[in-house]
């Protein structure tokens, strides 16, 4: 009989999709699946149904693999405690996701959110192979980003780090849904270009194909496409929301002086729409010293669902950092 | 004969002074002396001065103590190439300072910014013992900082992480001596503050007794007694300086998530006049997640010239550092 190869489960829990996938050491997945997350239902009730779709994915593999652990990118997760904290499109609360996880299966997990888990996904399997220092921005309905430092995940003091979608570009700004004025987020984002497309619309008398669009409507991909086609405002919208990019992002260097900045998501698919702007304006107000220096690339997770992938990889991570103190 | 104790030699080499001491394990200055810096003077005269120097004070404590390695603490340093390149008080160009000193002494050696230093210093001896999270900053002529994540210094890709002064307040604001505009550290530091009480007085009518002082006269301490005296305009210029330094780290929290922020140097001896309005500011500004979590404290390196034991601390850390290692 053939040596079995270890897999972990990478889960990603989104708003409306709960995907899922096993994935081996070498960032394939070989098999995925996903069920719908009912923003209403409790987690453990999501949990109770995640378990019987994952006992029925496994029966497919089990010939040739073996299921060695479990990892979980979720919204408002927190690594140290396990926990994910009043996220903002499910109906949990505070709840305890790896306790749950653990009453169903004895192997090693972890959650954390979906940018740390991109972030981790990018240095095992993607564009950040081999680099210690990088930061992963995902540019969805929101803007997440996980910072690695001296190779390891930035979680800091309260396992919250990473929060660069909430630093302010300017405090009389636009609403946030924090709670604050201004945040990047609400100008670098699927729903900041929406917005900053609005203000254009109504700031110039532009012709534009978006004037018959109505707000509910707008989507980033409806606004790359008239880009495309040329459409003033659209390419304007992505030139503002690069320039407010780039400056946050220049920001973000002064901090941490990362290799490489890996744009991820829906909105950096809009492709050199989005990266030329965002790379011109972080290097025109970058300080001197790292000039010329950050690599703005894209995600390079293609192997599979780029959140599973991500999330797999937390848990390789840990197995790996297990594996490394016992050859010590 | 009893054992002898080992100390490092922590160097600050500053604009006006180069102050050198002997450090023991504990963060106790045994002996400590300086000679001035001349900015006209080349790195490789200087080290030669200075290594005269060394041998005198060597001399004083060598019955008592084993000297093992140098730490340095110097603008524009890089970590891990060992140079100073282009410091901006000294006509240094780019010079290799490791290899200078490693001409006179064959110990161990180390170089970062004072910043850096300060920050190792606070972790080894000061404000942040036990601590894997935190910012120092430093608030002097401009503003410096530190971040350590993880328990380590973050250098980042090029050596040159942890320019916080220079993350951009105001795209359009005050000339920074970087080039660019509206850097944190042009309203946040020494010279931030006495800009900002110039524009006050320009705006105000207020009455105070700063109006009989010139530009070229005015300190942080002149404005710091005028404000303890009531002075209408150097008590909101220390409002105004808390405000951005508040809203910038909300900023800095939102990318490291630190246990606590250490305010240190010239401006941070202002005490409750520059804390309280920062503290105020950086809660208000602060995402909700972090808020009511971080500490914003004082240096705690007490037990001598603090830069000389930040600069000493760098080689304590590296020494420790290599001991874990042989110990595995």
């Amino acid at each position: 009989m053939p040596n079995k190869i270890d897999v972990t489960l990478g889960i990603d829990i989104g708003g409306t999709n709960t995907v899922f996938g096993f994935v081996d050491r070498q960032g394939n997945c070989v098999a995925e699946s996903s069920i719908p997350t009912n923003p209403y239902e409790a987690a453990e009730s999501l949990f109770a149904r995640l378990h019987l779709e994952i006992i029925e994915l496994k029966k497919k593999i089990t010939d040739n693999y073996n299921f060695i652990g479990i990892g979980i990118g979720a919204p408002n997760a927190n690594y140290y405690k396990g926990t994910v904290e009043l996220p903002p499109n499910l109906n949990w609360g505070y709840v305890n996701v790896l306790e749950i996880v653990q009453k169903y299966f004895d192997i090693p997990s972890a959650i954390t959110n979906d940018a740390n888990a991109a972030a981790i996904g990018e240095m095992k399997f993607g564009a950040a192979k081999g680099m210690k220092d990088f930061i992963v921005i995902t540019l969805g309905t929101g803007l997440g980003s996980g910072i690695v430092s001296n190779g390891e995940l930035i979680y800091g003091a309260d396992g919250f780090a990473g929060e660069i979608g909430h630093t302010i570009f300017d405090p009389n700004g636009r609403q946030c849904g924090c709670g604050r004025k201004g945040c990047l987020e609400t100008y670098a984002s699927a729903s900041g270009i929406r917005r900053t497309v609005y203000e254009l619309l109504c700031d110039s008398n532009d012709e534009s194909e978006l004037r018959k669009i109505s707000f509910a409507d707008l989507t980033a991909k409806t606004i790359s496409e008239a880009a495309l086609k040329g459409d003033k405002i659209a390419l304007h919208a992505f030139d503002y929301t690069g320039k407010i990019l780039g400056i946050k992002l220049a920001d973000a260097v002064a901090h941490t002086s990362p290799e490489a900045i890996i744009l991820f998501g829906g909105l950096a698919a809009s492709g050199k729409l989005i990266f030329e702007p965002t790379q011109k304006y972080m290097e025109e107000y970058m300080l001197n010293i790292f000039k010329n220096k950050v690599k703005l690339i894209p995600s390079a997770l293609t192997n599979g669902n780029s959140a599973v992938l991500g999330a797999s990889a937390l848990i390789w991570n840990e197995i790996d950092k297990q594996h490394e103190l016992i050859a010590r």
